[in-house]
Protein backbone atom coordinates (compact mmCIF):
# COMPACT_ATOMS: atom_id res chain seq x y z
CA UNK A 1 0.00 0.00 0.00
CA UNK A 2 1.22 3.40 -0.89
CA UNK A 3 -0.70 6.22 0.82
CA UNK A 4 -1.69 9.73 -0.25
CA UNK A 5 0.09 11.51 2.64
CA UNK A 6 -0.56 15.31 4.45
CA UNK A 7 2.75 16.54 6.25
CA UNK A 8 1.78 19.58 8.90
CA UNK A 9 4.95 20.72 9.84
CA UNK A 10 7.97 20.66 7.58
CA UNK A 11 10.61 20.62 9.42
CA UNK A 12 13.31 18.47 10.57
CA UNK A 13 11.50 15.57 12.15
CA UNK A 14 8.28 15.97 9.82
CA UNK A 15 10.44 16.25 6.57
CA UNK A 16 12.92 13.45 7.75
CA UNK A 17 9.70 10.58 8.04
CA UNK A 18 8.00 12.31 5.25
CA UNK A 19 10.95 11.46 2.89
CA UNK A 20 11.93 8.22 4.71
CA UNK A 21 8.48 6.74 3.80
CA UNK A 22 8.49 8.43 0.53
CA UNK A 23 12.02 6.53 -0.05
CA UNK A 24 10.44 3.17 1.93
CA UNK A 25 7.59 3.13 -0.85
CA UNK A 26 4.81 3.82 2.03
CA UNK A 27 3.72 7.33 0.53
CA UNK A 28 2.84 7.31 -3.05
CA UNK A 29 2.81 11.78 -2.98
CA UNK A 30 2.04 14.31 -0.12
CA UNK A 31 1.05 17.79 0.59
CA UNK A 32 2.52 19.80 3.29
CA UNK A 33 1.87 22.89 5.01
CA UNK A 34 3.54 25.05 7.71
CA UNK A 35 3.00 28.12 9.54
CA UNK A 36 6.58 29.20 9.23
CA UNK A 37 6.88 31.24 5.72
CA UNK A 38 8.91 29.32 3.73
CA UNK A 39 9.50 26.15 5.29
CA UNK A 40 7.05 24.24 3.09
CA UNK A 41 8.60 25.56 -0.10
CA UNK A 42 11.72 24.80 1.27
CA UNK A 43 10.56 21.10 2.05
CA UNK A 44 9.24 21.01 -1.56
CA UNK A 45 12.36 22.48 -3.32
CA UNK A 46 13.92 19.51 -1.64
CA UNK A 47 11.54 16.67 -2.33
CA UNK A 48 10.27 15.77 1.05
CA UNK A 49 6.79 16.73 -0.03
CA UNK A 50 5.18 16.76 -3.94
CA UNK A 51 2.89 20.35 -2.94
CA UNK A 52 1.88 22.82 -0.88
CA UNK A 53 -1.12 23.92 0.79
CA UNK A 54 -2.02 26.99 2.39
CA UNK A 55 -4.19 25.76 5.35
CA UNK A 56 -3.91 22.81 7.57
CA UNK A 57 -7.45 21.69 6.80
CA UNK A 58 -7.26 21.73 2.86
CA UNK A 59 -3.43 20.31 3.51
CA UNK A 60 -5.60 17.10 4.44
CA UNK A 61 -8.10 16.74 2.40
CA UNK A 62 -8.40 13.44 0.65
CA UNK A 63 -5.20 12.21 2.80
CA UNK A 64 -5.05 8.89 3.71
CA UNK A 65 -2.02 9.34 6.41
CA UNK A 66 -1.85 12.58 7.85
CA UNK A 67 1.39 13.20 10.15
CA UNK A 68 1.48 16.26 12.82
CA UNK A 69 4.69 17.13 13.38
CA UNK A 70 4.59 20.70 15.09
CA UNK A 71 5.06 21.88 18.76
CA UNK A 72 2.98 20.07 20.98
CA UNK A 73 1.53 22.77 22.20
CA UNK A 74 -0.28 23.49 18.78
CA UNK A 75 -1.39 20.24 18.63
CA UNK A 76 -5.33 20.59 19.92
CA UNK A 77 -5.88 23.33 18.27
CA UNK A 78 -4.71 21.58 14.91
CA UNK A 79 -7.01 18.26 15.99
CA UNK A 80 -9.59 20.62 15.84
CA UNK A 81 -8.84 22.35 12.60
CA UNK A 82 -8.35 19.20 10.52
CA UNK A 83 -10.70 17.11 11.81
CA UNK A 84 -14.11 18.60 9.54
CA UNK A 85 -11.80 17.48 6.66
CA UNK A 86 -10.44 14.01 7.35
CA UNK A 87 -11.25 11.65 4.76
CA UNK A 88 -12.81 8.70 6.33
CA UNK A 89 -10.46 6.12 7.26
CA UNK A 90 -7.41 8.30 7.19
CA UNK A 91 -4.72 7.48 9.95
CA UNK A 92 -3.60 10.53 11.90
CA UNK A 93 -0.39 10.39 13.81
CA UNK A 94 1.85 12.98 15.68
CA UNK A 95 5.19 12.57 16.17
CA UNK A 96 5.86 14.88 19.77
CA UNK A 97 8.41 14.08 22.56
CA UNK A 98 5.63 14.51 24.95
CA UNK A 99 2.33 11.90 24.86
CA UNK A 100 0.23 13.71 27.00
CA UNK A 101 -0.58 16.28 24.60
CA UNK A 102 -1.21 14.03 21.54
CA UNK A 103 -4.20 12.54 24.14
CA UNK A 104 -5.85 15.31 24.76
CA UNK A 105 -5.63 16.12 20.73
CA UNK A 106 -7.05 12.95 19.76
CA UNK A 107 -10.14 13.50 21.59
CA UNK A 108 -10.71 16.24 19.61
CA UNK A 109 -10.67 14.89 16.51
CA UNK A 110 -14.31 13.40 15.59
CA UNK A 111 -15.67 10.06 16.62
CA UNK A 112 -14.71 7.67 13.84
CA UNK A 113 -11.17 9.45 13.30
CA UNK A 114 -7.82 6.99 13.61
CA UNK A 115 -5.11 8.46 15.58
CA UNK A 116 -1.90 6.86 16.59
CA UNK A 117 0.62 8.92 19.16
CA UNK A 118 3.93 7.91 17.91
CA UNK A 119 7.74 9.22 19.11
CA UNK A 120 11.13 8.63 17.03
CA UNK A 121 14.19 9.15 19.40
CA UNK A 122 16.05 11.12 17.52
CA UNK A 123 17.89 13.88 17.75
CA UNK A 124 16.64 17.58 17.71
CA UNK A 125 19.48 19.83 17.54
CA UNK A 126 18.92 20.30 13.89
CA UNK A 127 15.80 22.10 12.32
CA UNK A 128 14.21 23.17 9.44
CA UNK A 129 14.02 21.47 6.35
CA UNK A 130 17.22 21.53 5.07
CA UNK A 131 18.72 19.76 7.85
CA UNK A 132 15.72 16.41 7.05
CA UNK A 133 17.47 13.42 6.38
CA UNK A 134 15.10 10.20 5.24
CA UNK A 135 18.17 8.05 7.08
CA UNK A 136 17.41 9.73 10.46
CA UNK A 137 15.13 7.14 12.06
CA UNK A 138 17.19 4.02 10.44
CA UNK A 139 17.83 1.76 13.71
CA UNK A 140 16.42 4.12 15.95
CA UNK A 141 13.69 3.51 18.67
CA UNK A 142 10.38 4.78 17.57
CA UNK A 143 7.53 4.71 20.87
CA UNK A 144 4.04 4.15 19.66
CA UNK A 145 1.39 5.09 22.67
CA UNK A 146 -2.52 4.18 21.81
CA UNK A 147 -4.41 6.99 22.14
CA UNK A 148 -9.11 7.15 22.68
CA UNK A 149 -9.03 7.03 18.79
CA UNK A 150 -6.57 4.13 18.38
CA UNK A 151 -7.90 0.19 17.56
CA UNK A 152 -5.78 -2.38 17.02
CA UNK A 153 -5.46 -1.95 12.80
CA UNK A 154 -4.87 1.95 13.31
CA UNK A 155 -1.68 0.73 15.93
CA UNK A 156 -0.80 -1.70 13.52
CA UNK A 157 -0.57 0.64 10.47
CA UNK A 158 1.50 3.13 12.45
CA UNK A 159 4.10 0.66 13.39
CA UNK A 160 4.38 -0.79 10.31
CA UNK A 161 5.07 2.96 8.63
CA UNK A 162 7.66 3.58 11.33
CA UNK A 163 9.06 -0.17 10.49
CA UNK A 164 9.32 1.68 6.92
CA UNK A 165 12.15 4.10 8.17
CA UNK A 166 14.18 1.43 9.44
CA UNK A 167 12.89 2.71 12.98
CA UNK A 168 12.69 -0.36 15.73
CA UNK A 169 9.09 0.11 17.58
CA UNK A 170 8.19 -0.22 21.08
CA UNK A 171 4.56 0.26 22.56
CA UNK A 172 4.22 2.17 25.99
CA UNK A 173 1.35 3.85 27.34
CA UNK A 174 1.26 7.98 27.38
CA UNK A 175 2.54 8.51 31.27
CA UNK A 176 5.34 6.28 31.03
CA UNK A 177 6.86 7.25 27.99
CA UNK A 178 6.65 10.99 29.58
CA UNK A 179 8.06 9.96 33.35
CA UNK A 180 10.56 8.20 31.08
CA UNK A 181 11.76 10.88 28.74
CA UNK A 182 11.52 13.72 31.58
CA UNK A 183 14.42 11.81 32.64
CA UNK A 184 15.85 10.54 29.60
CA UNK A 185 15.83 13.56 27.53
CA UNK A 186 14.55 16.79 28.81
CA UNK A 187 16.20 16.86 31.79
CA UNK A 188 18.94 16.54 30.23
CA UNK A 189 18.03 19.51 27.49
CA UNK A 190 17.55 21.59 30.83
CA UNK A 191 20.85 20.93 31.88
CA UNK A 192 22.05 21.83 27.91
CA UNK A 193 20.27 24.90 28.15
CA UNK A 194 21.10 26.11 31.70
CA UNK A 195 24.67 26.06 30.76
CA UNK A 196 24.68 27.65 27.42
CA UNK A 197 22.62 30.53 29.09
CA UNK A 198 25.66 30.77 32.10
CA UNK A 199 28.57 30.74 29.94
CA UNK A 200 26.92 32.89 27.74
CA UNK A 201 26.91 35.47 30.37
CA UNK A 202 30.78 34.54 31.32
CA UNK A 203 32.48 34.34 28.32
CA UNK A 204 30.94 37.19 26.67
CA UNK A 205 33.89 39.79 27.62
CA UNK A 206 36.13 37.10 25.94
CA UNK A 207 34.47 34.77 23.11
CA UNK A 208 37.06 34.70 21.38
CA UNK A 209 39.65 33.02 23.73
CA UNK A 210 36.42 30.39 24.62
CA UNK A 211 36.38 29.47 21.26
CA UNK A 212 39.52 28.67 21.02
CA UNK A 213 40.25 26.92 23.92
CA UNK A 214 36.60 25.53 24.40
CA UNK A 215 37.14 21.68 24.54
CA UNK A 216 34.74 18.76 24.50
CA UNK A 217 33.06 19.28 27.61
CA UNK A 218 31.92 22.35 26.65
CA UNK A 219 30.91 20.88 23.15
CA UNK A 220 28.97 18.39 24.01
CA UNK A 221 27.79 19.85 27.31
CA UNK A 222 25.83 22.31 25.73
CA UNK A 223 25.11 20.54 22.30
CA UNK A 224 21.22 20.06 22.47
CA UNK A 225 21.38 23.90 23.46
CA UNK A 226 20.84 24.69 19.71
CA UNK A 227 17.85 22.91 19.43
CA UNK A 228 14.53 24.58 17.95
CA UNK A 229 12.99 26.98 21.14
CA UNK A 230 9.65 26.59 20.28
CA UNK A 231 9.72 22.60 20.32
CA UNK A 232 11.25 22.81 23.35
CA UNK A 233 9.07 25.82 25.14
CA UNK A 234 6.12 23.03 24.18
CA UNK A 235 7.99 19.76 25.60
CA UNK A 236 8.86 21.22 28.75
CA UNK A 237 5.40 23.36 29.28
CA UNK A 238 3.43 19.80 28.28
CA UNK A 239 5.90 17.67 30.71
CA UNK A 240 6.16 19.98 33.63
CA UNK A 241 4.53 17.57 35.90
CA UNK A 242 7.36 15.10 35.39
CA UNK A 243 10.07 17.28 35.22
CA UNK A 244 9.44 19.77 38.17
CA UNK A 245 10.71 17.52 40.40
CA UNK A 246 13.91 16.25 38.31
CA UNK A 247 14.42 20.12 37.39
CA UNK A 248 14.72 20.50 41.73
CA UNK A 249 16.88 17.07 42.19
CA UNK A 250 19.21 18.44 39.25
CA UNK A 251 19.65 21.63 41.54
CA UNK A 252 20.46 19.87 44.31
CA UNK A 253 23.14 18.16 43.03
CA UNK A 254 24.58 21.29 41.54
CA UNK A 255 24.25 22.66 44.64
CA UNK A 256 25.48 20.31 46.35
CA UNK A 257 28.51 19.68 44.77
CA UNK A 258 28.96 23.65 44.90
CA UNK A 259 29.22 23.60 48.52
CA UNK A 260 31.39 20.88 48.65
CA UNK A 261 34.04 22.81 46.14
CA UNK A 262 33.27 26.24 48.20
CA UNK A 263 34.35 24.36 51.12
CA UNK A 264 37.05 22.57 50.14
CA UNK A 265 36.21 19.43 50.88
CA UNK A 266 37.86 16.72 48.76
CA UNK A 267 35.86 13.49 50.19
CA UNK A 268 32.87 15.08 49.41
CA UNK A 269 33.63 15.89 46.03
CA UNK A 270 35.02 12.42 45.33
CA UNK A 271 32.07 10.30 46.66
CA UNK A 272 29.67 12.35 44.42
CA UNK A 273 31.75 12.37 41.17
CA UNK A 274 32.53 8.22 42.00
CA UNK A 275 28.64 8.32 42.23
CA UNK A 276 28.23 10.08 38.68
CA UNK A 277 30.82 8.11 37.08
CA UNK A 278 28.81 4.91 38.25
CA UNK A 279 25.00 5.87 37.26
CA UNK A 280 26.55 6.94 34.07
CA UNK A 281 27.73 3.73 33.00
CA UNK A 282 24.83 2.07 34.81
CA UNK A 283 22.28 4.17 32.13
CA UNK A 284 24.49 4.22 29.00
CA UNK A 285 27.60 1.62 29.89
CA UNK A 286 30.89 2.83 29.82
CA UNK B 1 68.30 16.26 21.05
CA UNK B 2 66.49 12.93 22.29
CA UNK B 3 65.99 13.16 26.24
CA UNK B 4 66.12 10.59 29.03
CA UNK B 5 62.38 10.98 30.73
CA UNK B 6 61.15 10.70 33.95
CA UNK B 7 56.91 10.11 33.83
CA UNK B 8 55.40 10.91 37.18
CA UNK B 9 52.02 9.13 36.93
CA UNK B 10 51.54 7.09 34.15
CA UNK B 11 48.20 7.79 33.46
CA UNK B 12 46.17 8.50 30.32
CA UNK B 13 47.42 11.91 29.62
CA UNK B 14 50.78 11.07 31.26
CA UNK B 15 51.32 7.91 29.39
CA UNK B 16 49.71 9.52 26.57
CA UNK B 17 52.47 12.59 26.17
CA UNK B 18 55.27 9.62 26.90
CA UNK B 19 54.24 7.94 23.99
CA UNK B 20 53.98 10.81 21.71
CA UNK B 21 57.24 12.06 22.56
CA UNK B 22 58.69 8.70 22.20
CA UNK B 23 56.80 8.61 18.69
CA UNK B 24 58.52 12.02 17.99
CA UNK B 25 61.63 11.04 18.55
CA UNK B 26 62.00 13.90 21.44
CA UNK B 27 62.89 11.23 24.39
CA UNK B 28 65.52 8.46 23.88
CA UNK B 29 64.28 6.61 26.81
CA UNK B 30 62.08 7.15 29.87
CA UNK B 31 61.14 5.78 33.38
CA UNK B 32 58.07 6.04 34.97
CA UNK B 33 56.05 5.73 38.96
CA UNK B 34 52.74 6.05 39.75
CA UNK B 35 51.18 5.79 43.12
CA UNK B 36 48.35 4.07 41.75
CA UNK B 37 49.37 -0.17 42.21
CA UNK B 38 49.59 -1.74 39.06
CA UNK B 39 49.71 1.60 36.71
CA UNK B 40 53.13 1.95 35.61
CA UNK B 41 53.45 -2.21 35.12
CA UNK B 42 50.63 -1.59 32.44
CA UNK B 43 52.44 1.50 30.92
CA UNK B 44 55.83 -0.37 30.25
CA UNK B 45 53.56 -4.04 29.04
CA UNK B 46 52.00 -1.42 26.65
CA UNK B 47 55.65 0.62 25.45
CA UNK B 48 54.50 3.53 26.80
CA UNK B 49 57.49 3.83 29.12
CA UNK B 50 61.19 1.67 29.19
CA UNK B 51 60.94 1.11 32.65
CA UNK B 52 59.26 1.26 36.11
CA UNK B 53 60.56 2.52 39.37
CA UNK B 54 59.33 2.32 42.85
CA UNK B 55 59.45 6.26 44.39
CA UNK B 56 58.94 9.79 42.58
CA UNK B 57 62.57 10.29 43.81
CA UNK B 58 64.89 7.08 42.33
CA UNK B 59 62.43 7.65 38.97
CA UNK B 60 63.92 11.39 38.51
CA UNK B 61 67.33 10.63 39.23
CA UNK B 62 69.66 11.07 35.58
CA UNK B 63 66.45 12.69 33.88
CA UNK B 64 66.69 15.54 31.59
CA UNK B 65 62.56 15.56 31.68
CA UNK B 66 60.81 14.98 34.31
CA UNK B 67 56.64 15.26 33.30
CA UNK B 68 54.39 15.58 36.34
CA UNK B 69 51.09 14.07 35.47
CA UNK B 70 49.97 13.40 38.64
CA UNK B 71 46.19 14.93 40.39
CA UNK B 72 47.08 18.95 40.93
CA UNK B 73 46.35 17.83 44.57
CA UNK B 74 49.58 16.36 44.94
CA UNK B 75 51.90 18.58 42.40
CA UNK B 76 53.45 20.28 45.61
CA UNK B 77 54.20 17.49 47.72
CA UNK B 78 55.85 15.86 44.60
CA UNK B 79 57.95 18.58 43.61
CA UNK B 80 59.04 19.02 47.53
CA UNK B 81 60.00 15.06 47.35
CA UNK B 82 62.13 15.37 43.56
CA UNK B 83 63.53 18.36 44.49
CA UNK B 84 66.14 17.20 45.82
CA UNK B 85 67.13 14.77 43.19
CA UNK B 86 66.89 16.65 40.47
CA UNK B 87 69.83 16.15 37.77
CA UNK B 88 71.03 19.86 36.95
CA UNK B 89 69.69 21.11 34.35
CA UNK B 90 66.30 19.18 34.44
CA UNK B 91 62.86 20.53 32.69
CA UNK B 92 60.11 19.68 34.89
CA UNK B 93 56.43 20.06 33.36
CA UNK B 94 53.50 19.44 34.68
CA UNK B 95 50.03 18.72 32.48
CA UNK B 96 47.34 19.62 35.43
CA UNK B 97 43.95 21.67 34.47
CA UNK B 98 44.55 24.26 36.76
CA UNK B 99 47.69 26.33 37.29
CA UNK B 100 47.42 27.82 40.29
CA UNK B 101 48.69 24.50 41.81
CA UNK B 102 51.51 24.62 39.37
CA UNK B 103 52.75 28.27 40.40
CA UNK B 104 52.89 26.70 44.18
CA UNK B 105 54.54 23.48 43.58
CA UNK B 106 57.64 25.09 41.18
CA UNK B 107 58.47 26.93 44.38
CA UNK B 108 58.93 23.97 46.26
CA UNK B 109 61.35 23.03 44.17
CA UNK B 110 65.51 24.16 44.21
CA UNK B 111 66.63 27.68 43.02
CA UNK B 112 68.19 26.51 40.08
CA UNK B 113 65.55 23.82 38.76
CA UNK B 114 63.43 24.67 35.75
CA UNK B 115 59.79 24.08 35.87
CA UNK B 116 57.89 25.31 33.16
CA UNK B 117 53.39 24.72 34.01
CA UNK B 118 51.81 23.36 30.61
CA UNK B 119 48.20 21.91 30.26
CA UNK B 120 47.34 20.42 27.02
CA UNK B 121 43.47 20.72 25.86
CA UNK B 122 42.57 17.26 25.45
CA UNK B 123 39.87 14.98 26.23
CA UNK B 124 39.80 13.30 29.90
CA UNK B 125 36.85 10.85 29.88
CA UNK B 126 38.89 8.15 29.30
CA UNK B 127 41.43 7.20 32.03
CA UNK B 128 44.46 4.72 32.78
CA UNK B 129 47.51 3.55 30.47
CA UNK B 130 45.93 1.05 28.70
CA UNK B 131 43.42 3.88 27.18
CA UNK B 132 46.65 6.45 25.90
CA UNK B 133 47.16 7.31 22.88
CA UNK B 134 50.10 8.74 21.31
CA UNK B 135 47.70 10.92 18.54
CA UNK B 136 45.93 12.74 21.76
CA UNK B 137 47.58 16.09 21.28
CA UNK B 138 47.50 15.79 17.12
CA UNK B 139 46.06 19.51 16.38
CA UNK B 140 44.82 20.14 20.17
CA UNK B 141 45.53 23.21 21.89
CA UNK B 142 48.39 23.13 24.60
CA UNK B 143 49.12 26.26 27.06
CA UNK B 144 52.28 26.82 28.16
CA UNK B 145 52.75 29.15 31.44
CA UNK B 146 55.59 30.46 33.08
CA UNK B 147 56.34 29.82 36.94
CA UNK B 148 59.38 31.06 39.47
CA UNK B 149 61.23 28.31 38.06
CA UNK B 150 60.98 29.20 34.14
CA UNK B 151 63.37 31.25 32.33
CA UNK B 152 63.28 31.87 28.16
CA UNK B 153 64.81 28.99 27.43
CA UNK B 154 62.82 26.80 29.58
CA UNK B 155 59.84 28.29 28.22
CA UNK B 156 61.06 27.55 24.62
CA UNK B 157 62.17 23.93 25.27
CA UNK B 158 58.62 23.14 26.30
CA UNK B 159 56.84 24.72 23.76
CA UNK B 160 58.83 22.50 21.44
CA UNK B 161 58.50 19.35 23.13
CA UNK B 162 54.74 19.83 22.58
CA UNK B 163 55.19 20.43 19.33
CA UNK B 164 56.71 16.85 18.75
CA UNK B 165 53.36 15.88 19.88
CA UNK B 166 51.15 17.65 17.27
CA UNK B 167 50.04 20.02 19.34
CA UNK B 168 49.91 24.12 18.86
CA UNK B 169 51.08 26.25 21.38
CA UNK B 170 49.43 29.42 23.44
CA UNK B 171 51.61 31.21 25.76
CA UNK B 172 49.20 32.01 28.80
CA UNK B 173 49.49 33.37 32.65
CA UNK B 174 48.11 31.39 35.35
CA UNK B 175 44.93 33.14 36.18
CA UNK B 176 43.76 33.91 33.08
CA UNK B 177 44.24 30.44 32.53
CA UNK B 178 42.06 29.47 35.38
CA UNK B 179 39.34 31.74 34.75
CA UNK B 180 39.08 30.95 31.37
CA UNK B 181 38.96 26.97 31.96
CA UNK B 182 36.73 27.15 34.54
CA UNK B 183 34.27 28.35 32.58
CA UNK B 184 35.13 26.65 29.28
CA UNK B 185 36.00 23.68 30.88
CA UNK B 186 35.22 22.83 34.65
CA UNK B 187 31.79 24.03 34.88
CA UNK B 188 30.65 22.24 32.35
CA UNK B 189 32.23 18.91 33.67
CA UNK B 190 30.19 19.98 37.51
CA UNK B 191 26.97 20.01 35.07
CA UNK B 192 28.05 16.51 33.73
CA UNK B 193 28.64 15.02 37.16
CA UNK B 194 25.15 16.47 38.72
CA UNK B 195 23.13 15.47 35.79
CA UNK B 196 24.52 11.81 36.07
CA UNK B 197 24.26 11.62 39.71
CA UNK B 198 20.90 13.18 39.78
CA UNK B 199 19.67 10.65 37.10
CA UNK B 200 21.41 8.10 38.42
CA UNK B 201 18.69 8.64 41.91
CA UNK B 202 15.71 8.84 39.22
CA UNK B 203 16.44 6.14 36.66
CA UNK B 204 17.59 3.56 39.45
CA UNK B 205 14.11 1.95 39.44
CA UNK B 206 14.08 1.10 36.11
CA UNK B 207 17.63 1.36 34.40
CA UNK B 208 17.07 -1.20 31.39
CA UNK B 209 14.40 1.10 29.66
CA UNK B 210 16.36 4.25 30.71
CA UNK B 211 19.53 2.07 28.56
CA UNK B 212 16.93 1.62 26.14
CA UNK B 213 15.55 5.03 25.55
CA UNK B 214 18.60 7.04 26.29
CA UNK B 215 19.45 9.69 23.29
CA UNK B 216 21.75 11.62 22.10
CA UNK B 217 21.19 14.27 24.68
CA UNK B 218 21.85 11.66 28.14
CA UNK B 219 24.66 10.63 26.30
CA UNK B 220 26.75 13.64 25.38
CA UNK B 221 24.95 15.25 28.40
CA UNK B 222 27.03 13.08 30.96
CA UNK B 223 29.80 12.31 29.06
CA UNK B 224 32.60 14.08 30.86
CA UNK B 225 30.98 12.70 34.02
CA UNK B 226 32.97 9.23 33.02
CA UNK B 227 36.21 11.50 34.03
CA UNK B 228 38.54 10.18 36.77
CA UNK B 229 36.77 11.21 40.12
CA UNK B 230 40.70 12.19 41.61
CA UNK B 231 42.09 13.91 38.91
CA UNK B 232 38.36 16.07 39.20
CA UNK B 233 38.54 16.43 42.47
CA UNK B 234 41.71 18.30 42.95
CA UNK B 235 40.89 20.47 40.10
CA UNK B 236 37.43 21.30 41.82
CA UNK B 237 39.26 22.39 44.41
CA UNK B 238 42.20 24.09 43.08
CA UNK B 239 40.21 26.39 40.77
CA UNK B 240 37.15 27.10 43.23
CA UNK B 241 37.74 30.54 43.59
CA UNK B 242 37.31 31.16 39.54
CA UNK B 243 34.82 28.09 39.74
CA UNK B 244 32.31 29.46 42.47
CA UNK B 245 30.56 32.19 40.58
CA UNK B 246 29.97 30.20 37.88
CA UNK B 247 28.04 27.53 39.33
CA UNK B 248 25.93 29.72 41.38
CA UNK B 249 25.57 31.13 37.74
CA UNK B 250 24.52 27.93 36.55
CA UNK B 251 22.04 27.69 39.50
CA UNK B 252 20.28 31.09 39.16
CA UNK B 253 19.92 29.64 35.30
CA UNK B 254 18.22 26.18 36.26
CA UNK B 255 16.43 27.77 38.84
CA UNK B 256 14.92 30.43 36.67
CA UNK B 257 14.12 28.21 33.92
CA UNK B 258 12.19 25.95 36.27
CA UNK B 259 10.57 28.66 37.53
CA UNK B 260 9.14 29.32 34.27
CA UNK B 261 8.75 25.54 33.32
CA UNK B 262 6.83 25.07 37.09
CA UNK B 263 4.47 28.32 35.76
CA UNK B 264 4.03 27.42 32.40
CA UNK B 265 5.21 30.71 31.12
CA UNK B 266 6.00 29.71 27.29
CA UNK B 267 7.51 33.10 26.90
CA UNK B 268 9.88 33.36 29.40
CA UNK B 269 10.88 29.87 28.44
CA UNK B 270 11.25 30.78 24.32
CA UNK B 271 13.33 33.79 25.37
CA UNK B 272 15.51 31.45 27.59
CA UNK B 273 16.36 29.36 25.29
CA UNK B 274 17.06 31.77 22.58
CA UNK B 275 19.30 32.96 24.61
CA UNK B 276 21.19 29.56 25.25
CA UNK B 277 20.80 28.44 21.87
CA UNK B 278 22.87 32.07 20.45
CA UNK B 279 25.04 31.50 23.49
CA UNK B 280 26.08 28.27 21.69
CA UNK B 281 26.59 29.46 18.75
CA UNK B 282 28.90 32.20 19.56
CA UNK B 283 30.75 30.19 21.65
CA UNK B 284 31.47 27.32 19.40
CA UNK B 285 29.49 28.20 16.29
CA UNK B 286 26.38 26.56 14.78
Amino acid sequence: VSLKAALIGTGYIGGSLAAALKRGGAIASSVGCDLRPGRAEAARARGLIDQVSSSAASCVEGAELVILAVPVGALSDLARAIGPALAPGALVIDVGSVKAPSLVAAEHLPEGARMVATHPIAGHEHHGPDAADPELFVGRLCMITPTARSDQESLDRAAALWRATGAEIERIEAAAHDALLAATSHLPHVAAFALAAALGEELARDEEAARRVAGGSLRDGTRVAGSDAQVWRDIFVANRGPLGPLISRLEAQIAALGRAIAAGDGAAIEELLDRARLSRARLIGS
